[in-house]
Formats: structure tokens, sequence, C-alpha cells
């Protein structure tokens, strides 16, 4: 999908439109019901993982980002600074007003461990109030000022999972645990095959000992999408913001973190790997609207089967909605609805009266289904929208399969790509200075290190002899 | 309650703590459960009435704020300015980089009308686009630099409703929805009595033609909390973003709107009017936990018990905990979850297994009852449940009445407000240079206007005959 198709694809659907600030967006309800469907399934299974919601505040003192610069050496970058709170008047036009300079300037959170780590110390004494798992949904602020709708944007709403632990066995086996919980958001409600490894010391979260990553690639372009991510934090925040606690035996000692975070960019991901020359194919799982039902014509038999209709789709919980404006052709109903993605459509005319059935279009194959009016009838939906989830969950993972190369030299790597983007395999020796060079010659990064082998081979770029593999991709 | 006892109450139910930014809190898991058990059901009401949820963004640019200036003579107070982007390195100190200086400040939005209504233009055209129904849970910033938990902070998370109308009538007619909406969560949920009616002109929103507003008082000092507000935007923003409409007749239109808005702010209203000397007392609807159950001993009858009601607690929707740390006395646990306001606690000793029973104590009223274990006992927990939240109304409602005094005039008025703290009464000829000698006189404000009487009397202050009743209050 070009670029063009993208933008158009997300503004015929009323997904998102611009906002008249570079780099920001506003999310329409159609988009926003897909996020709120995200959150719902993720809330609950992080509830289900023991993990608490609350809420830290948008805005962290400089003080706590200087501590940072002391210990981890960390300089927050693209950041929103907050330094003036009034405006006043100066020939008509609002000014800022110097006098109302901020003794300290604030900054708008890009992420929460500061403020969270710097907060811990006053709820955190004995072992007895380890492990803290904790979770806050809300927006953070990165200014790119680059517009790529959902992908790259200065403001983004995502959920951020911090957990703190006594040991660091207990911190990676926590990680453990979010690796399965991202796995089953990803594979099975977004419909979204993945590759995962850890990053490269140059990719890796400022104050992480490691990133753990999620990675995918979009549906024609085989451009790469960093779809979640893990970072172990060792004791490094325990470190800059003294958070210890009295073990067992009395002693204090310091604590274990991780944090790892999804995001509306997944929204950017669904809409570049699920569609096709129609528009979008949305996962049931999360459609805003799993059914459009479209009657033909307007009369009262066909009000008596919605009504009888309305009322078993309720009951099993199946969203829906109705199309009765007879003023727009069913042609151009068809046409708006694929193009949204609506996994059913549920069309009755006059055939199915007299037949007492509905035509059901399912949305990836355009399959014709004819059923009969019963009380039954949900089970066949029910079954279809599953197989719809199935199916294009295959058909994703089948296609990034096809995308992924294997490559033994630079010199291959070069011609390769320039015949298809895509993930390219290799091995590779670490050197950051190499890892730049590659990534100024061909726009390709190391996406993650997928793993360690045991035989030693040589590396496609250094020709040194590795034992570590590689994924290489193109990301926007 | 003193404020001492209300940051010691926030404080030791792990409602909310401090931030190290006066002004700025922390949502901790208790309270920000309290918030999403209001979101939850207000979405409901919000859902059913119509309403689409979106996401608008949290920058808005300076420029619209300078249209504002320009036709309804707005100018942003208390916001926050962002100015720059990136820090750097100054003698080993974080110092903003002059040269991230961005081309135009970006305000953190205090609340929306601006940045919806300037992108209102592009979604509605025709009269076929109207009404439009929207809504957005989100954070909102005013730097108040004050620090009243939840009352007044400088960062709150609120629900704003906006909708946009082809005429007046129909705007007004919303209001008369909202109000509906806003009545039904305070009484039926929160079990908060409040008294209703507009804003002065000096109070009321900038840009609106009038502001409704849901008042209430605090149990023992009887401050005032303004609980929620509506406001009518007539054609003000219409005008200043020039959204208009096409009409049947072929004709381009301005269109009309209303915003309205409930916050976190509802939180300390529910904590500083449901509590007695032993601590929280949570309406049963919006309490994170609905029961506490604690066993007395440890042995496997009582084991089984638990298991047997936990059954039958899930299947009844029924929020519980249980508490079986057996090494913390049970006196203690008592005076926690009382503290906590959890409406009831379910006790199982020796003598509870003998009989087939538990004991069941209330939070409101301590009375306690003893429930025959079976099939059945969800059916009274219910019913004590819905006492609860009745009666705690009620008795909200009754003490709301006597603090409410009725004064002539100023006169009486300053005796009465020496002696008792509470809503005044009183007749009231407009004037905002007397409304103002009133507040720094008295400290206390007009929080609405109640009703206009067919008779006329005298205005309390100035004697001059008006139609005009007028509640006033002292707020935090």
């Amino acid at each position: 999908m070009d670029d063009k198709r993208y933008i158009d694809l997300i503004k015929s659907t009323n997904i998102a439109d611009y906002s008249d600030i570079k780099g920001i967006i506003i999310i329409k309800p159609y988009g926003y019901s897909i996020w709120n469907n995200i959150k719902i399934i993720f809330d609950k299974i992080l509830i289900k993982n023991k993990y608490n919601n609350l809420y830290f505040p948008l805005l962290i003192s400089k003080k706590l980002f200087q501590l940072e610069y002391k210990t981890l050496n960390i300089i927050p970058k693209e950041c929103a600074i907050v330094t003036h709170s009034r405006f006043k008047i100066n020939n008509n036009k609002l000014i800022v007003d110097k006098k109302s300079k901020l003794n300290e300037e604030l900054i708008i959170r890009p992420t929460s461990e500061t403020v969270i780590w710097s907060t811990l110390k006053r709820w955190i004494q004995s072992y007895r109030d380890l492990p803290k798992l904790i979770n806050q949904w809300c927006n953070v602020i990165r200014l790119e000022m680059r517009n790529k709708f959902f992908i790259r944007n200065s403001e983004f709403l995502w959920q951020e999972g911090h957990s703190i632990h006594s040991s660091k066995k207990e911190a990676l086996l926590e990680i453990k645990k979010v690796k399965k919980m991202y796995k089953k958001i990803l594979k099975n409600y977004l419909c979204i095959p993945f590759i995962t490894g850890y990053k490269t010391f140059k990719e890796t979260f400022l104050g992480a000992k490691f990133t753990y990553s999620f990675e995918t690639i979009t549906k024609e372009k085989g451009k790469s999408i960093q779809l979640a991510t893990i970072h172990y934090l060792s004791n490094n925040f325990s470190k800059v913001y003294n958070v210890k606690y009295t073990n067992i035996m009395g002693k204090r000692v310091c604590t274990w973190g991780t944090s790892w975070g999804i995001s509306t960019r997944l929204i950017g991901a669904i809409i570049m790997i699920h569609n096709d020359k129609k528009g979008l194919i949305l996962p049931p799982k999360i459609a805003p609207i799993q059914i459009i039902i479209l009657p033909l014509i307007d009369n009262y038999k066909i009000k008596r089967i919605i009504i009888y209709l309305k009322d078993i789709l309720k009951k099993s919980n199946i969203t829906f909605e109705i199309d009765d404006n007879f003023n727009i052709t069913p042609g151009k109903k068809f046409y708006k609805y694929d193009n949204m993605g609506i996994p059913i459509k549920l069309i009755i005319g006059i055939n199915e009266i007299r037949n007492n059935t509905v035509e059901l279009i399912r949305r990836d194959t355009f399959q014709k289904y004819y059923l009969y009016i019963n009380n039954n009838i949900y089970i066949k939906i029910l079954k279809i929208l599953n197989s719809i989830q199935k199916r294009i969950y295959i058909f994703a993972k089948k296609r990034m399969r096809t995308k992924t190369y294997f490559v033994k030299s630079f010199k291959s790597f070069i011609k390769k790509i320039n015949r298809n983007c895509g993930f390219y395999a290799t091995y590779w020796y670490s050197n950051s200075k190499n890892e730049l060079t590659i990534q100024k010659l061909t726009q390709y990064t190391i996406r993650c290190i997928i793993k360690k082998s045991n035989k030693k081979h040589k590396c496609f770029f250094s020709n040194k002899y590795t034992n570590t593999k590689i994924i290489l991709g193109k990301s926007y």
C-alpha cells in the first residue's frame, strides 16, 4: 500500500484525520473504537496477570531527568518542554508573558519510568511490598513532527506496564509472562504475525539492560513495523532513585524492573496488514462493527426479519449496524462497508423473504452463504466470524514468510533488497559502527537479534565469525 | 472533615499520593478503580444517548487561541505552554536548548472546544452531518499550582462531551438531555445530592451563552463543590471557526453547540460526602471492592465455604476480596477495610461454621446480619448493597437540606455564616461589582441562580427589587 492509499483509506473510513499541527492526529470514532476494543481485551489480560491500573502525572519536573543524566547518562530528546503559564496581549496579539516563566521546566512524559521510579521509593519498604505490578493507559508525547498516521506521530495513546521485583530472576520471569501476553493479543486478536528478538545495543531503550521487540511487515511493501517492546531495566532505575527494600534477612537491597508497551501504532499495523483492493479487512474480534445488515427493500416483512435478527445478534454479543437508507444504492453501500472492513454483510431482499433466508457475504473471501432464519442462525455467524479471524492470520503469516529472505553476504543483500523489500535474516558480528554504515547505505536497520546458534558463521558484513542471527528490515 | 483528615484518608486508603510537583497528584490503584467505575457507568449512559468516543490532540497551536481572542476576547489563563523540544548539557546540567525553540508555541489543552471547533469545519457540510454527538475521556491541564487532592489540581482526568446542532432549539433540548444524564450518575450511582442552576455572568464559561452547574456541599464543613457543568455555546464557536452547514433549503447557516464535563474531582466529592469517624463509606455501585471476606480461622471447612461463596458472588457480579492473612488480627483488618469504605464485611468463624451461616456487617450502619449459606445468599447480599446505596444518598440529602439556609439581608447573612457554613439561598439583583464585593467580604460566591420567581423581592445586598433567587456557598 503506498502512502496515498494508506492516507485515503484512513480518511475515507473515518479512522483518523490530521490536526492543524504537523505530526499530531485526531482519532475519529471508527478508529477510536478499534483502539478501545484493543484496550478492553488487553486490560482483561493485564488484570488476569495481577496488574493494577493507576495514573501518574503527564508533567515531569526537569530535576528528575537531571538525576537520570547524572547516573545513566540519559538526555531526553524530542520532548515537549513547558516553560511558561500565561499569555498577554501585545498589539492585539497573544504573546507569552515572560513574567509567567516557571521556576523549573516541566516535560510532558515521553514515557513514565522517570516519574514512576522516583515515586516508588515511598511505596516500597519491605519484601512484602513486592512485586509491584502496575499499568497505565495514557497519552505520551514525542515531538517527532513527522506525519505518518499512527506509525510516526507526536502524540500517541498507549499502555505502559511496569513491574518491580525483589530479584533479577523474578524480573526475568515476568518478561516471559509479558511476552505471552503480547503474543496473545497480537496473534489471537489482531491476527498479526511477528518475529521477536532482542534489539541491538544501539537500539536498546536508554536505561534498559536489554529490549525485546515484536516486529512485523506490511502487506505489499514489506516494510517493518515495531509492534511492541519489553525492556528489562535490571537495577538501573533502582540505582538512580534509590529504590531499595528490606529483605527477609533484614538487609537493604536493590529492586529489579521491567517496562513495556503497545500503542495506537497497532491501528496502523492492522490497516497495513489486513487490506485488499476494496479496502480494510478488520479482524472480527476488534472490529467496531462485526456485521452490517442491508435490507434491499422497504417492507414490513423485512422489518420483522430485522427485529428478529437484532434480538438474536444482541443475545450473542455480536456487534452490528443496520443501513436502511433506501436513498443510497446497494452498490454504494457495499462499496462503503467493504472499504470499512466490516467482516460480514447480511443482505435481505425479495428472494430472501421468499426463502426465509439471509444472504451472508464474508469480507475476506467474498464467499456467499444462504442462512435459514431461525434461532440458531447465530451459531453459523459466529463460526464464519471465527473462520475470518483465523484465515486472515494464516494469510498474513504466510505472506510474512514469503517476504522473509536469507542472505549470506552483503553483496547478495544489496542485490536482493533492490528487488524485494522484506525481512532479511543473516549472521552478524555485533559492531555499532558497521550497524550505522549499513543503515546509511541501505536504509535497512537491524530489527532484532533472533537467535544465537551453536555453530559459528561468517558475518554477512564483516566476515568475522559469529553465532548471532539477526533480522534486517526497512522501517517507516 | 478538616484538611489533615482528608489527606490522611486519601493516603491511608491508597486512593492517591502527591507527586514531586506542587498541584499534581498520582492516582493510585484504589482511587483509579473508583474513577474507572464512574467511567464505565457514564460511558454506557453516553452510548445510550448516541454519543461517539474519539480523541483530539493534547497540544493546541497558539494561532487557534489567537482566533478566539479576536472574536470572543478569550485569553487562556493558567495554561501550560510548550516552547522548546530539546535539552543540552552545560556544566553537567540539563538546560533547555535555545536552538530547539518551536516556531509556534503549543498549549496543553485546558479543555477542547478550541481544537474541536477548528476541526468541525471539515466534518460538517450539510444538515445530514448533524447533529454531531462526540465525547472524549482524557487528561487536561490547568496550572493552578494548588494542592487540594482531586478538588484543585493542575492535571485532572475527565470526560468532555460536545454536541453540534442545526438549530438553537435542538441545542437547548440536548442540554435537557445532558442534565438528565448527570442527574442519573450523581444521584443513582454516586449518591451525591445536589442543587442546580445557572452560573452568574462572571462565572460563565468564556465562550458560552450560559453555564448550568451542579453543586453540592461537604459533610461536616458544609463547603461547596462544583460537580459538573454544562455550557450552552450558542453559535459563538461556529462564528470563530466558521462552522456552517447547508440546510434543506440549500442555504449556508451557522451551527449551535453545547459542551459539558465531569472529572476526577468527583472522587474528592465522594470522599468528603460519604465518610464517618471510621473512614470512607463508598457507594456500592462504584466501590472497587463491594465485599471483603474475612475468615477468622484457618481450616478446611472455612476454605470450602469460601470456595462456595466465591462462586456465588462471581455469578452475581458482586466484586469481592478475601483476606486470609492470619498474621494480622481481625481487629486490624476491620479497621483497615472500614477505613477503605468497603460496603460489606462477611465474617466466618467457628460459630458461623457450626450454624452454617456468615456474619454480615454493613459499613454504613454497622448493622449485623446472620445469613444462611445457600444458593440464594446473593439475593440478601444484593438487597443490603442496594439498601446501603439508597440510605447514604438519603442521609447526604437530608444533611444538605439542614445545611441550606435562607437569608433576607446581608446583615443576617454575615451573622449566620459565622456560625454555619453551608448553602445560603437569597434574592439577588445581578451586579458583577457587588458579586466581587461579597466574595471579598465573606469568601462566599454565588454558586448558581436557582430560579426566577414571579414575585419581586428585595435583593439581600443592594435592596433593589429582583425576581432572581440564588445560592451562595464557600468553595475550596
